[in-house]
């Protein structure tokens, strides 16, 4: 999917909401564990109930490879779900991947080739030749983790050289990556605070924000310092969403969530771009 | 595996050799393509040449997923492979994963549980709480990137912050975390010098040590600044040894040249600790 038509999906569906499907078995509805691939019925109803409240969905994939080659062909049905049910869904694997190049090459041919995602997340620690390989196809994205919402971002992430954070560098060094423009960025939303600084460094790049809800960031402040004029943000929310209740009711409990975000989503819009 | 056990392994073999399974179906025998599993069948011969003069495996996992589901049943059967057969070889998955904690515990769960690998490999950008998941395993092991052996090595992994490099903050930082005695840590061999750097941060842990043969780096040099008085090095060599012929002589070339390499690491051990 290119850039321009996530930017479209983002308009005509007042949203920018991004769901992620961290599936654990033991937070799942029980009447689904009776089933043959609980998880990939437990992604197909919360996909069902939610499409046209959100953008994109991003299968985080630890949660399935926990399970082994059952956990892996849950994987591969819920994204072939989505690619041929909606194909308008921009798909994020969360896999935080990098290696050196020709491993990184295997890995992109993993997740874009065989799997078919639009995009997937890589760890930057290892520089730039384990990511180029993953920018060197079109119309596919590499999502860097910058700043992320965790405790442990600040351990090294903040860490200054030269006067600045590196998580800085990773922003100014990979924007001169070849094929930059398949970029995109993991930003933390528990601070708010640092978006405005992240934009003067990479003005026109997606950021994929997670952090908002169970993590505590708060959604205005978010748009307030990091949205640009092509809203430029993925607003990731999975455990508020997708296990707001573990009862039958569970998929109408989810979109009542994914529908307040959007709500919220659609009146931030509206003031952003009026 | 616990760490003694390695040593013993060490001594009794004269070899602290860990082979690479980076298994590429365009650059196995041609012969091996008609079988039905071709990547389990070339490690499976592989193993059974080798397994006398080394101590350890290392499959990489992107070479695995990047043949989807298929690939996925390769590496586990790889793995039950060597835990049946040869169980006192220590097996690391070089999947060089990390996230926020309650996803790491789900890679931790997948790598050490549902696989029951001896350790994996980790990137250290998210800090703290993305590794200790994989720490909490007994006689598990948790391998830390510091410094590794490609290009963008130094992009970001030798900015200087407080007088010192990101890879020894990663060192320093890494060794108060809990079960810390569970960490090894990746030292790429094409920068020896850094060697004696490094252990004067962490004497004790092992390094595995990537680069030496196919990505320069020298042995010799490495095991003269890097080793301590438990050895305390995995050196991996990847293409060296498996690729060393792609034709039916395949698995007796590999033999060859692990040969040689077990033969060089005697003779440092001899001179090491006479």
């Amino acid at each position: 999917m290119t850039t321009e038509q996530l930017i479209h999906q983002i308009k005509f569906k007042k949203s920018f909401l991004c769901i992620g499907l961290d599936i654990d078995l033991t937070k799942i509805p029980p009447h689904l564990l009776e089933l043959e691939d609980p998880i990939f019925e437990f992604n197909k109803t919360i996909i069902d109930a939610t499409h046209d409240l959100c953008v994109s969905y991003k299968p985080n994939t630890a949660f399935y490879e926990a399970y082994g080659i059952k956990g892996w062909q849950s994987l591969q049905k819920t994204i072939n779900y989505i690619n041929e049910k909606y194909p308008k869904i921009f798909t994020i694997a969360d896999a935080k991947r990098g290696d050196i190049g020709n491993t990184s090459s295997m890995y992109a041919k993993a997740f874009f080739e065989d799997l078919n995602f639009d995009s997937v997340t890589i760890a930057p620690y290892m520089g730039k030749d384990s990511v180029e390989p993953f920018l060197a196809f079109e119309n596919k994205h590499a999502i860097l983790l910058a700043l992320t919402s965790n405790e442990g971002a600040f351990d090294f992430q903040t860490l200054e050289s030269n006067g600045k954070e590196l998580y800085k560098h990773v922003l100014e060094t990979s924007k001169k990556w070849k094929n930059a423009q398949n970029l995109m960025y993991v930003v933390g939303a528990t601070k708010a605070e640092y978006f405005s600084e992240i934009r003067k460094i990479i003005p026109n790049n997606f950021l994929l924000v997670p952090g908002v809800g169970a993590q505590g960031g708060n959604l205005l402040e978010v748009c307030k310092y990091g949205m640009n004029s092509d809203i430029g943000l993925l607003i990731n929310s999975s455990r508020g969403i997708i296990y707001a209740s573990n009862d039958i009711d569970f998929a109408q409990k989810a979109r009542e969530e994914a529908l307040k975000m959007q709500l919220e989503m659609e009146e931030i819009l509206e003031n952003y771009f009026s």
